[in-house]
């Protein structure tokens, strides 16, 4: 019963390069605090920072037949998002499926379950932020669906939606928002440098913010 | 309700930097096997290994008010110390924040919450250690308290205590013993240099250490 | 209630050097998908790859006795191997018994519970695979067995069965079958290393399995 | 920014009281087994066997001034459903909001976070399905929304979906999509009963479901 | 190095029955929401709700002699509290050791590791909070302590500390503050109940505590 | 490549009977504290005890297609041992194939995944200890194996080895040792009627059990 849904819309290629700038803190506050995956999605290395268009996949416990099939689909730019139908640690992607995918444009995956193959992974510079690290192999037996709507890792992810992830985690942006987050995002971080510089200089928060009355209120007691 | 407590007594400074030389392993081994945080609190990057006296901080889940409350609490040589009063994932702490504790001379950051921005405060060479990475924020709603006994990944933290911290984790060490503990510390490692030298020679554990016969009389049987 | 095996049989070493040479997941796709350890065991520091014949260590929970009287069991090429017999995460091993370890030719530990010393030991380039990283001591109080079937992380062990250990996790390969297995792993990555250039090229791995008629029958639709 | 949506629309009472007959498990499989929410979702008494439709409550960690506002929101029939927007296990409800519920004709709650008040509410008979069951008290302090989309325990539910729980966990239904799959449920049960008969006669499901040819050709083997 | 402390002080045992009546919810709110051990800590089975004061033990993983030692220190309404110094899930107490404390006047025990028998203990209705139910047994090598503050689930307990447990969890009350907390959870209760009969009759909090108004200042629409 | 072993050699049916008497607590002690099961294996229902003779099966995950072939090599006493090839929480088992396992005279179910329609196991009477509830289905895609050994929830348990089960867990036991373990669970079972009488009465296990004497060597302090 599964279905592939060919042609996806995406987000402008610049409002994700910008998205991709902001990182995943600035992104998610810009949009409302909302869009996070579970911290439980770590990246398999360090210092990776990306951001590009979903194509889904939802996929059986162990099986990972549709990520061939998902890979026909990708575009340049894009990002692969797997999510199973039950919880699994197994190794769904390894590195023969980062080389298909990198040929194909893709710049990263976002799997709610395991990989393998890490540290051909990291020499190639493929970035992963997954549930585990795992040998573990799956089958081929069982389709699933791509590029429909999936709950990774507790977030709805609709296809063409932008995904930003860096060392913090991963943030799921609405398509049709995205323009409209990234300049929440920018005015963000040009307000963050100010307070930065302010900050180094040994000022206090509670002074920038003009936080002193408001604790009082509150019934803050110095003692 | 919360309450502030302005004025702190902490240890000698020299002892403090006595218990970063040790490390955390030692430094709990010669004060009793007691006094260490969960080991789920981990470094974001390694390679670090401090020491020095603890600013607590109660606060509510995912309200990070009382972080700007106690980095004007901070003198040269703290480290903050938060425990959330309900178990919290969320990201209370980031680079503005570091960017205000360095300029008021702290060394680092023990949190049983989440923490983000770890590629800047990476970068800034701000040592921390947590129980999540996440990049969810948090709000200003809610006063807690700074300065007041917390229990902190399983631990009790006064303030004023000596934290340690390094790769194996986190130690608290009570102000009054300090001295007396760096004693033991330093005792316990001149021992282990001596020992350390025998084994790498091929000595056996058993034979340095008169295992054999205690072994032989709690019944272990060779075959 | 005791008991130290003291001669078991090992695998033949140009064997062994031939699985660690396959990794995890390659060996562990070779023998049927069997053997490997639960997912939760990760290395302390990333880039090791090691093979080598199992010395086992059935352990009391925060107790390291056995370590001790497993060292004297090592010969050049092993790997200790510890099961708690409940589950801990105390650290039952750390720079002095690595020290001691690696002058009896020791190539690495797995461990179903806590190490600590962790600084040190990456400096050493001692591997290890652990469940827990912990500061927390242990005693020297209730023997327990070496060189017997074990139960760690979730696979069977035997001494002498041979350990592959790497960033994708630890696999166990039964000691009389290990010839096999390592005859099955190199055809696999022979027959990897072509579909790899061909995947490079942006070959599709719908057309080089032939997929596209199964997936059909199966019931999958493009919309 | 909260907002609270004041006219949802609900599904016919009647099919909602056809899929509470079902149950949990037939309903997930009559829908192409989607829906679940996460197996950590366990009521806190046992027997209890509900359906309703959802009034939805995004609340922030440790805050549940939001279900005061969402008891206004409740007609008869309906079940709350609660997600925070951070990981929180405090008691966000108890008896005092439950007798303010059911005043209000509620059926039952669904929460991914923590309850309090248990022993009260097994006597009161009110069902809830929760993550956690902690005495810790939350406060009133920062809006959230009512009758918003929410991930609860990793499933999407839009205000008006149908929930059904019981000992099972929890499943929900699109509220377009309620009648068809009432249809495909109750065709699932009459075909179960014919099959329970035939088993508890002795026959095997090799023969009743014809697996025996498919297996064989998928290679198991007798010994 | 283990101690045992052979005189501690108790609480007014009126002061104790008072807080018992009160349950753990009310208590923990009475005090300022402080006190609570983590929701782990569950009931081996349902309906029991009891205070006493506190008999500390801090074990070895693994180890219960302390217990056999800590039950000749029990007095008449006290309940045991025991905390191991490294995780365990072992069976800590059985049917046993329940008969054994029984006939010394034990009202419970709490105890954040395993528990076993707990057929035989539901069915002699001894209450037991603990962490995990586990058949494994545990040695007699290594003491420990009794009557020392120990930390438990989280929360510092001191010995002859009010402990109050239900099926909501387990909380500690300061012996020094019993009397206080009591008159503030009695007061709450009466509160409370006014409450309760106001919502039973279909009123609502938004207007019984009068929150229309702030909530719109905070910013909440209605649609 | 699965297998089904036919054949497969079974304990005396009297001393299955007299293990499941002792109960799971006392066999494990009984044969020196191994065989036991993870302590998150838990029953569906209180109040079960039972013992019987392992039909094992090896699954994929999510996939419960060798359960119908495992009924069909049930004989009377048996007891169905399920371990997945990698962790899954679906529900593998629900009434259907505990009506056809009942025809088929099997006991009970010990199975490290999911199970569910548990409100009507609970009313057939049919024993499970299980991993996790969860309603959600599996396939029958891809064949396993029935009668090999299998490790579930970290032990070793070969088809014909004797299960013993009730509310403290699940054990293990070799069938050859099945009636040397009686033997000593017997033993050990009238040792204990004779101690609970002296506890009951108000004895000490410190004098019963003479452990003043060796707590004072081990140098325990009475301040």
């Amino acid at each position: 019963m599964g279905i592939v849904v060919e042609n996806i819309e995406r987000a402008d290629p610049e409002v994700i390069a910008g998205l991709a700038e902001c990182g995943v803190a600035t992104v998610h506050e810009a949009q409302g605090r909302s869009g996070l995956l579970a911290s439980y999605m770590r990246p398999i290395y360090p210092g990776a920072r990306i951001a590009g268009s979903a194509v889904t996949i939802s996929a059986p416990p162990g099986d990972n037949w549709m990520v061939h099939v998902a890979i026909e689909q990708l575009k340049d730019g894009d990002i692969l998002v797997l999510a199973p139908t039950s919880p699994s640690d197994a190794g769904y992607f390894g590195d023969l499926l980062a080389t298909s995918a990198m040929a194909r444009g893709c710049r990263g995956l976002v799997i709610d379950a395991g990989v393998r193959d890490v540290a051909d992974l990291t020499k190639m510079g493929f970035p992963i932020w997954s549930h585990h690290v795992c040998a573990q192999g799956t089958v081929k037996e069982t389709p699933g669906s791509v590029n429909v709507p999936v709950v990774c890792a507790g977030a709805l992810v609709n296809p063409g939606d932008v995904i930003v992830a860096d060392d913090d985690g991963v943030c799921v942006v609405r398509r049709e928002a995205a323009g409209d987050v990234l300049k929440a995002a920018e005015a963000r971080m040009a307000n963050e440098e100010a307070k930065r510089k302010r900050l180094a200089a040994g000022e206090l928060g509670l002074d920038i913010y003009g936080m002193r009355e408001r604790l009082k209120e509150k019934g803050l007691k110095y003692v």
